[in-house]
Formats: structure tokens, sequence, C-alpha cells
């Protein structure tokens, strides 16, 4: 739970197998959580990530007013609050509270840290040139953190339509693509 | 084998989980593949793709000039392929030859299908506005193809450096995350 210092050129091996995320924002003193599966990286150093975050979303606002956030990764332990986080809206809910998750303060934005999840990125928002054509915010990541107790955790992917697919066995094969 | 049409309303299915893909492009006359991770869905419908194809690949010229390419879905049986594949260069090596796969023509696009993939989609280019920044590439869908005889395959998902999670488990939740 208590999280470590985690070097920046090693982000890309927490998101490129594209594991759901929540996406932490901070707005007007209230801190909003939500579900998040449509990312891509885009740059090792600094790391950069891709993500489409609809209008509909309740942090939309807050990202595009505040320029933050934090990006945490549950494991697959986390599921019925990925998905629960992900079926109501910020506009209503207190969804810390209500998913008894833990916030932790970062170090360099405003949004809190999950100490459940088993990893943590501070990020900002670093281009907005695509967010009115397709809600995607380009997010450098500032700070990483992950948690040492929480070893080989399993993510979770979203295949569409309340379907997720559990990490399954890892392979190593000699590889040039990083 | 044989390839059969899918739905385009349900093409972020098969992408939203992120599985390695490979990317076929064709110009002046020659196919090419090539090994991705980096991609993300922007839109269901219709359906749109982001993904980030470096300047060193061979293929980033072929698209970025015959604005089509092929996004094939491999599964995991095809790991020793799609690694192979993201080893070589597009300039030096026929890599259908040398990796012993079967190229289909597409019906709306030059670059060719992969028999042996279990899902095939067609794409033009639509936006190139952050190509020069992030080589970024926005991708329409125009066509869906899936391998009926393919039950259940299992995705391949890069970790980094070489290491690839093999798809686990699937569990259903309800989700109106669609």
């Amino acid at each position: 739970m208590p999280q470590k210092s985690f070097s920046l050129s090693r982000v890309y091996q927490l998101l490129e197998s594209d594991p759901v995320l929540l996406v932490m924002a901070s707005h007007k003193g209230k801190h909003n959580i939500m579900t998040l599966s449509w990312h891509t990286m885009m740059e090792f150093v600094s790391p950069l990530v891709g993500c489409v975050i609809s209008g509909r979303n309740y942090n939309f606002d807050a990202l595009r007013l505040t320029k933050e956030c934090v990006l945490s990764i549950p494991s697959a332990e986390l599921t019925k609050q990925a998905v629960g986080i992900g079926n109501c809206s910020g506009s209503k809910v207190d969804k810390f509270k209500k998913f008894k998750l833990t916030a932790l303060p970062a170090s360099q934005v405003a949004a809190p840290l999950i100490a459940e999840c088993y990893a943590n990125l501070e990020c900002r928002v670093v281009d907005t040139r695509m967010m009115n054509r397709y809600n995607f915010f380009v997010l450098e990541v500032l700070k990483a953190w992950i948690d040492p107790a929480q070893k080989n955790p399993r993510t979770l992917h979203h295949q569409g339509n309340g379907v997720f697919m559990v990490a399954g066995d890892t392979i190593k094969l000699p590889s040039k693509m990083a």
C-alpha cells in the first residue's frame, strides 16, 4: 500500500499492454475517479500517454481546466471497484467513499493517488489540440509510483460491453521493439 | 483461414484490450508488415483507431504516402512470427515470405489481409495532424473481417522489452462503459 518511486523510463512497461486505468482529477476541492480503457503510450521518455476521455465524463472538465490528473493501475482484485466506478458519475457520488478507496496526496499535482492500486502516475496535460475533435488528451507522466508489496499483479483489460480479460501468463522473447 | 465480414460497430471489442497488432502497408508494389502495440480506440462508429508508428519504421512512409493500411490481430499461436516481424526491417526482408504468412487481397485498400490472423481491419488514414510531432496517425476502419474458425483466440499483449502477456480468463460484469 505505501507507494515507492518508480523510474519514468520504465513507465511504458506498466502501460504498453493497455490495462484498465483509473483516472483521478481534482476540481473545486473535490476528488473524482473514472475508469479508462482508451489510452496508448506515445513516447518513452519523457513518457507521454494519449487518452480519450469523453465529454460526458465528469472528469473531462476537470482535466480541461486543471490540466492535471493521476493514472492508477488496479490489479484484477479491484475489478468490482473499477467497474463500479465506471458505472456511476462523479457529479452525484463521492467515489472514494462509495468504493472504500484511500486517497494519498500526490507530489506534483492536486489529484490524489489511490493507495490500493499497484501503480500511480502523476500527469499533466501537455497537448489539447485533439481534445475538441476526438476528446483526446496527451499527458506527460511527471512522477511514477508503485506498491512494491504487490508482486506480479494481474491487470484487467476491457474487451467491451462489460467483458474483461484478466492478464494470463507472460513469456519472454528476444525483442528489439522497446 | 477464410475471412468473414464482421460488423464495424463491434470493432472496438477486438481492439479495446489492446492486443499486439500487425500493420500491413503496400507501397511501390511491395507489401510490408510491422508489429504495433501503441494504439487506442478513439471512436466506436465509424470506428477510429489512433496509433503511433515510428518514423524509423519502413511502414511510416508507406502510410504517410498511401494513406491506407490493414491492421491484423494475431493470436498467441503467432507469437514467434509477431516478434520476428518486429525485429527486422521491411527495407531488407520480404516478411510474408520469411514468416510464411498468406497475403489475401483486401476489398477497399491495396494493403493485404493476413489469412492466418483471426481478425483483419482495412483502414484509411483520416488525420495526420499529429504525425509530425508524435508519429501519431488516426485511422478509420472501413471494413472488418474475422476468421470464424478461430474460436476464443488468446491475444498477445506486449509489456515492453520482449515480455508478452498472453490473454487469460475473461469475466463478465454489468457495465455501462461501452
